[in-house]
């Protein structure tokens, strides 16, 4: 749909830590906040990419709209349970610690649960959950967002795209690596569509009138997405169950902004994004090595199973990511021209011009 | 669809504890299990309740093939983690168990988690996330299930519809209880269209060649369902990815069997369910009376949202079951004629006559 140009991926984390240090990030958080946001785009998750850069990130750094210098507050802990204030700092740096910390404290207790309030946009939220794996735990990431979403039944986005990542390692085999909106699609792939001049699947999203609708501008304009599962009769109540709950969990046991007071990644108003993780110790429970041969029983079996007409191959979820990170990391990751362009101008007014070369 | 008699709640459970003690359930366990049991019918899951009474449950004690007396067993335990063998006993019975050692645990260290092997099928899984609202904590519970789950782009089914039960307790409202399978919906339900001859919808399930079909007969032999979401342009992946997750949590992190090894709950096969119960100790992480302030925020502001034409209403998560159990404690909770037929004579086989008369 799109062409695109690819790029080294150490050079292009490199431009990233220099942009970031040149908003007055500390070193140390550039490069966090560098390596969640290049990940994304590794994975393919390109959404949530270097296309955010200046947008989301730069341009309320450099209005000090996020705070990448406060210091993180601590507001209660006890042995498996952590409650953080992330002080308005940049969110890939808040989840990073937070996530951090989460795993320390459960490889003494067996698990542990953290949450976050006073943070802002994170990234991909499969990041921090994959931060366990190397651990053998099993990592758990949610996050609110600004409303996009209409509850089943109604007419207004009311909740975010508000996702859920889990991972859990396995042994010979990939990690199983959930990262899912609990929408059908994030907003972006609607702009992606609307941008293309192409229509929607029916079933994405509703007009302003709360009819369903193709025209992926009416979704962007006025209108809604829908949670997974669509119109009631295939279940939506359910995404939008899974939506409010991620909500339930990061934002308002965090004490941060819930549903229409969550603010948009894009815009000058104090975002109080809330995240909640958890990490869980696999051998607290089983032999991890016992674990970890079901594991790859398990993901075997399931790739072994008949088919579909048409289709040669079962996925385990991530497993598409994976391969894309592989081959993106030999080959260069490939940004589209639109991003490109945008990040040579942003990067020109912020004092650190994009000054890459593509690859290939 | 069907006609249907009403009965006095608490004679229908005193039916139920009745049944369980004449096939050896001891007293103090035939009423946790007939408490189970009606509170899915009283929520309207009637596909949960007593219909189960005598192939899910009896029939199984009866041959032995459920052991209603030997002891669960503690794997490992810490402060804030317990795995459990339930040894083969009546899943509603070592659930309860279960779950009250991890409000228990949780009491003290503000959360906890407790993974069940060796267990049966456990009724509804909202029954147990609840046990946790009185305690001012949220509840999770999980299960896995016999395979009747095609996985993404699978012809066979491979997973069981899994279901995702949490439970959050708020102020004035009432709380939040999700109960959801991961599959678009449960067999039982295409079993209902199958029998009133109706079609289903399209995207509920697959026939045996893989295609969507809106026959019941299809799925129901041969086919299977699809998990929430549908097909792939729908994201059903994400559906799949939860159905998955459930299993790995319950059934593989707990030591019980997995995907395909999972036992049916009404044949003789030994059926090793698995199940992953999680409480979490809302003051550990900020004081109740808040979150139960923002938690009742948080729903009123979701009603008053604006509705889609012809919906007035806008429904929090478990909110149509609270309805329905007051309405039924109050008229007598229904069950359709077929199951009264077959409760008559089931019981009169069993020894245990089902002599209650309809009110109402």
């Amino acid at each position: 749909m799109f062409t695109s140009l690819s790029f080294n991926v150490e050079a292009l984390k490199d431009y990233v830590i220099r942009f970031f240090k040149a908003m007055d990030v500390p070193e140390i958080d550039a490069r966090i906040a560098a390596d969640v946001l290049v990940a994304a785009d590794l994975r393919g998750v390109n959404s949530h990419g270097v296309i955010r850069l200046h947008s989301y990130y730069g341009d309320r750094l450099k209005l000090k709209q996020i705070d990448p210098l406060s210091p993180i507050e601590v507001l209660s802990e006890n042995a498996a349970t952590l409650a953080l204030d992330g002080a308005n700092g940049l969110g890939q740096v808040v989840a990073c610690r937070a996530m951090s910390r989460c795993i320390e404290k459960a490889e003494d207790a067996g698990l542990a649960i953290t949450t976050v309030r006073n943070s802002n946009h994170y990234g991909i939220a499969g990041y921090f959950a994959m931060m366990a794996l190397p651990e053998d735990m099993i990592g758990i990431s949610l996050t609110n967002s600004q409303p996009l979403v209409a509850p089943t039944y109604g007419l207004r986005s009311a909740l975010g795209t508000n996702p859920i990542a889990v991972a859990i390692p396995a042994g010979q085999e990939r990690s199983y690596v959930l990262d899912m909106a609990t929408s059908i699609v994030p907003l972006g792939r609607v702009s992606v569509y609307e941008k293309a001049g192409q229509s929607i699947p029916l079933g994405w999203g509703i007009n302003s009138a709360g009819d369903l609708t193709e025209d992926p501008a009416e979704v962007t304009h006025g209108g809604s997405l829908l949670p997974l599962g669509g119109p009631a009769e295939l279940r939506g109540y359910k995404g939008y169950g899974l939506s409010l709950l991620v909500d339930l969990l990061a934002g308002v046991l965090s004490g941060a902004a819930y549903g229409l007071g969550v603010g948009k990644p894009s815009n000058e108003r104090h975002a109080d994004v809330g995240h909640f993780f958890a990490a869980i110790k696999i051998d607290t429970f089983r032999p991890v090595e016992a674990f970890k041969q079901d594991m790859d029983d398990y993901i075997r079996a399931l790739k072994d199973t008949p088919k579909i007409p048409g289709q040669d191959r079962i996925y385990i979820p991530g497993e598409k990511e994976f391969e894309l990170t592989e081959k993106y990391q030999r080959e260069g990751v490939p940004l589209m021209v639109e991003v490109v362009e945008a990040l040579k101008q942003a990067g020109e007014s912020a004092g650190v011009p994009f000054d890459l070369e593509p690859v290939g």
